[in-house]
């Protein structure tokens, strides 16, 4: 049976070196190795890497820390929009939500949308209607209340908002959840999820939910989730360029995350980073910001988590 | 200077040869025609790709003929929710909006997407609420009220619109309508623009409004606008596929294009079409359906225009 691995991001967009105390630091860290131990439980009992995904990316909705779920940041309205795909690498099949509102999981909800429906992607108020005739958990404006992501809010309510992302606060911009993960039975899969950018109008919408450019998985070559400065991901339609650099060109998973992430992706002006695994069990967790939120466990050894360097 | 080019979709969901007439055939081909004239009319004067593109799916879109603004299909309330996409092969630029009610021209709206915000898909009430910010002109129910739209609505109302997608009505599945252009300055552009699905439910997105599987454009590569049934052109990646084929795998565009539909995408089990074409001045107009509404004119030569065969 295959060796199992999981591989998961809180983000690109993280706190500068200079603003992260080492309290701060620990509950980073301890919601990281939280996650992974969620996921690899699921693949340490036999689960599917469908399965451990969804779990892990859960996990990091449910922590108030990332921007994704419950942590997730404030729209201009004062609402939480959120989006979140999830693809299953043994058939390809996928689902993904956009822009939805008081959906505890927004993952659990992208995979339904796989499952029960014919569909990929659900946007909006629709998304949230069938949400509710499944039965999908809701929460209340209360539970998404966070008091930072308030403050940060309110410093840019009514402002210019790109401007200050890129001025004053890259983490609300390059906020985001991903997971990856390899099965015992050698399938793989990706999910992501995000809360958007602080202050964001007029139903904006990144490359979290878009299969291709957010989220890809397809055993015969990766799983990838990303995070970054969203525009930039769909117009370089990055996940999936990671897997047609391995399918078509040959190149290895590490050559390709790197051509993608610190080559191309720079040519177009984008930042971020992103997470893939491939069913040999190699793996590679890159960014071109001053960190990313990250973390991966392989059956057998320890877990890692880190925010900076490389 | 480049000689110019131009091709067209206007669906590859046309009516099944049995049903179509000689005064409905006369019909779509006059107003492919007109298309190819409206677009072709902007390469000649000296304007760009990008404005070409746009005006020959705004053409479309007027046109009550096609899925795609005044002839979009019904939602399952009754409502008319369309998607569109522009992606400027010189830079990589881009512009999308889904599920938008009301406008006019979708794929114009997209194009201000690219120029007038720093995002690239805007979704919903906030996609409006932008296009009214901005003057972008709207229309009342009863422009997009067509009696035969109306009809094949009432006709699976209330019904599981899945297995009748299939089964008697194709059409309203693969409606879309689409342009890619090659201007005197060698630059290209590709736009896409659609009315959705007949009775769809849910807020559901195909792939119209997503850079990558509906539109792309990239000078060095390729511009391809796709048809078909929108979420396995989605699981697919299929617009940038066919660019990542000829990038990384040195297939030619038409060589590409038959990998992607005639291949790929059946092994996926999707069926539909797309129109390409690159900066040498090929161009490929490719699907596995019955037919697909389609033109391409050739600076100094004639339009040629065609519904079924290959």
């Amino acid at each position: 049976m295959t060796k199992t691995l999981l591989a998961i991001h809180g983000g690109a967009g993280t706190l500068l070196k200079s603003e992260m105390s080492p309290e701060k630091e620990a509950a980073y860290l301890a919601a990281l190795n939280a996650a992974l131990l969620a996921g690899n439980t699921v693949l340490a009992s036999g689960g599917s890497a469908l399965e451990a995904v969804e779990i892990a990316v859960r996990s990091m909705e449910d922590s108030p820390l990332f921007n994704a779920g419950k942590g997730s940041v404030f729209t201009a309205t004062g609402e939480h929009e959120m989006d979140a795909s999830i693809m299953n690498g043994k058939d390809r099949m996928a689902g993904a939500v956009a822009g939805v509102r008081g959906i505890k999981n927004p993952v659990s909800l992208a995979r339904k949308v796989m499952e029960k429906t014919e569909h990929v992607l659900l946007a909006g108020k629709g998304a949230e209607d069938f949400a509710k005739e499944i039965g999908e958990p809701f929460e209340s404006e209360a539970y998404f209340h966070d008091e930072l992501r308030y403050k940060q809010w309110q410093m840019v309510k009514g402002t210019d908002t790109v401007k200050l992302d890129h001025d004053l606060n890259p983490e609300k911009k390059l906020g985001t959840v991903g997971a990856v993960a390899l099965d015992k039975q050698g399938n793989i899969a990706a999910a992501t999820s995000t809360g958007g950018m602080t202050n964001k109008r007029y139903g904006r919408v990144g490359d979290s939910p878009i299969i291709g450019s957010g989220t890809y998985a397809r055993n015969e070559t990766c799983a990838v989730s990303c995070t970054g400065s969203g525009e930039f991901f769909l117009r370089g339609v990055v996940a999936y360029e990671v897997s047609a650099l391995i399918e078509f060109k040959g190149l290895s998973l590490q050559g390709a995350c790197d051509e993608v992430i610190q080559k191309r992706l720079l040519e177009l002006g984008g930042d971020g980073g992103l997470i893939a695994l491939d069913r040999n069990g190699d793996h590679a967790l890159v960014f071109n910001t001053e960190g990313m939120y990250r973390g991966f466990i392989k059956e057998g050894e320890k877990a890692s988590v880190s925010i900076y360097g490389s």
